[in-house]
């Protein structure tokens, strides 16, 4: 109904994500949250079926990097997760969530906050490569509009930047990524 | 087959929500309870899978925000919570019965009474937040008719009353919230 | 095939309902039995999903109520219950066998007998409502057919039998109710 | 692509119904065993739901009412049972293997054999009553085809066969039951 | 995509099966394997529900059968099951299966290889029945050209084989059998 | 969006696959990690069933063939298996992606690296062996393109190369093998 607004970065685990629909681009927000329990994870907001795959992928990268990223097996044996993507009445669908995820799972896990005023939009895969999505341009514009200062990409999305007019990328500013690690580094804030 | 009026607050767990149908606006109840078990989550009313996210949305908020509410992690242990919505014979769907869902399994697990005569409207997300919903109007005018002396809603819908005669609102009030925490401190009477 | 009649009270758990079809009024049996089990709920009869919610609701409200009711919580951690309506061959769906169920269920939890000679119709909700169902002229035409002498209805469809011919009610005994408590303290004999 | 005929009864577990399809009537058999488990029920030989609902309830009624029947709780809880119609290629439903199915189960928990010469169609109900069934006369044809003797059938049945001229019922017995209880104690020889 | 030839017998667990399609007869392979596990079955190959009900129909009569066939039953609580038909691309279906996958599982629990250049074809039965199935001159012809010399089929398609010409019998032996006991005693060797 | 190319072997568990679409031939890369679990087995990429049967085969073939292989048992007790195919909005399915699966997962499990610059295609079996898959020019063009300098296949799609002019084979050796056992031995370097 109202064309959502960036909306600060109080709360570990949300992250504003970049959608690219029939209607133009959009920002979108994921949430996640922890609560006791033996490790299940609950996606809701009428995700389609690739969409909840890069849920599982982004839980499981973690999980299987738990190590390098300082969290204790106990987190993930102890918690169910639950990522979610309002607006529940939109159907949403593809992989392009899947740093937007990670960022927000990490988040919730960590307790580290997400670098202010960013969006970002790329696949994920279970290495922790990040890949090119499509709609770069609808995306960034959405973006600007929503009042976002700064736009994570995969690295491989570097040469749609430059079939789109300076005008458009202008207060903006662009981060490059190759890896889920490069992701984290970047988005999270130290504690 | 009867239009619904308002019922009373006598019983923690019931809360009235407004709805938009085909047909107009209505006022519906949600009703949920506990019993004993293992921290089940059942569905009932003929409701669509949105309307079941709303629901698995507030008991994820109600559990992972237990510290504020001053709920104890054995009532989610050891209770199986069922949400339901009558009547059975009409299918129903959508996020806005959200905070009305959040309200009654509020009540349900701190057996706090809801607010005489109030009746509301609007999407909840996972981080706490409460978004707009549509068919203000009607439903509105379903909430007069039913008896309904107070309407909370999001308040990025206060302008939808803008549009609205002034007759058709006279004699309710509205409460406009922006989160969860505010529509459970405003609905629900301490104990 | 034959039109069903009346069969008597002596087993528990057996209760007579009244449905409405497409060819008429008919009136139909709710059977329940406990066996030793881990609190399962199996379903049969060829049910739609209303059908089923409805079984499911009665079961909830008995395990929500369980102490009003004297039944001790062992009796639902160490029993499956069944719930079945003849005849397989028929597909049957809608919300109105819901006080129907509910008595079924609660005469095999406590082995006391249902009332003899009496039929009955109604939604039920979670919090013990009984509310109106439809058909309610064609329901009573069945229930004389089968020899029943008591039917019990949702006191919100008194106002139905004002337009039925006195004929029709003639040698008929009606029973309003408001709660799923009304329901059990009618429809069940002390034991 | 054979028409079977009558089997002999040397094999607890195994017994002969009576199916009513598009191209006449026709015997098929019930098998049933035991294997260690914990109790789960599996269901083959191309079953439809109504047909798998009959398994279900024969299950019930033998657990709900071992104590008469003189069957062990231990038996319940420490085997899987398996119930399978041959053949497979042939999609199969309905409830009249009601009163085939209990007998089949029941002859394998208690290892008694079944009387010789003998088929059978009826549907069952949890409380042990037994239905009548359709195509009588088809099933009869087929009986008599494959050398069987004995048939038993619903006492609700029997008005079916004054239809039949006397040729066809030559040289059969007949059988009727009303309950569950009369089935097994008919068709289950002592062991 | 090449036609399959015979395949040597070094392998316990593979067992060369006859299939019956529209392009012809052709032959197949059913292979089983054991895990470390609690007694899941996995199938896998493109299977339709009646193939799948065979190998379920094989376990489990291995299964109830165990005392007989000298297997123990930690065998069956300490081990995944897997039955695979290869090739993957090709969906599969129908009973006819029944006796490779009864040997192929018999094989794979006992390590009794299987009999040289036999190959097989027969529905199977819970109480261990073979029965007959069609298609027996086209799968003939196919176990010819893949260099077959023993057929194994049941006892009831033993007059299948007067309707086709000597030609294409010569230089094959065929084995009847009556019951799953007579597949294995002939087509498992002495370990 | 852009064709992918060769990306080294530096991460164990990533094994590049060859693949056969409507527009040609393709590489693709199949992903798998651990992560602490019981033995759960998630498959992601938008992959159709039989693909996912594939991943079934190769675990399934590992954890049976765990002694030759030099794998401990607990390996497969206590972990999670996950084995993700980008790109997630392309659907994928077939069998050809075997070979890759279980080399992938066998990198995964014993931390051995892949053989640089190779890339595979072939289904597997159960009991072992890798059988010929279709496209191998469509799949050898692809190859050559991404910068592979070797090409595993099935020893019966040896035949194939022969339809190919030598040209396109330039610069690229061929392992042809018939068995898992011997893609393993070759794929992965000693650690
Ligand atoms: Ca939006
Ligand atoms: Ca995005
Ligand atoms: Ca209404
Ligand atoms: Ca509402
Ligand atoms: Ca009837
Ligand atoms: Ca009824
Ligand atoms: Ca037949
Ligand atoms: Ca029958
Ligand atoms: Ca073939
Ligand atoms: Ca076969
Ligand atoms: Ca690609
Ligand atoms: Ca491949």
């Amino acid at each position: 109904y109202t064309r959502e607004s960036y909306q600060g970065n109080e709360i570990p685990g949300v992250v504003t994500g970049l959608a690219w629909t029939a209607h133009g681009g959009e920002i979108l927000f994921v949430e996640s949250s922890l609560s006791t329990g033996k490790g299940g994870l609950t996606l809701t907001g009428n995700l389609g079926e690739v969409m909840k795959e890069s849920a599982m992928l982004a839980l499981e990268y973690l999980k299987s990097h738990r190590e390098e990223l300082g969290i204790d097996q106990n987190v993930f044996d102890n918690n169910n997760f639950h990522v979610h993507v309002p607006e529940g009445a939109i159907p949403k669908d593809g992989p392009s969530a899947g740093v937007t995820m990670v960022t927000s799972l990490a988040s919730s896990l960590s307790k580290r906050k997400v670098r202010k005023n960013i969006a970002m939009t790329g696949e994920i895969t279970l290495r922790g490569k990040v890949l090119p999505v499509g709609g770069i341009k609808e995306k960034i514009l959405a973006a600007k509009r929503a009042g976002i200062k700064e736009i994570l990409l995969s690295a491989d999305n570097k040469k749609d930047l430059e079939e789109i007019k300076d005008v458009y990328l202008k207060g903006l500013k662009f981060h490059f990524v190759k890896t889920i690690s490069d992701v984290l580094d970047y988005a999270l804030l130290k504690s």
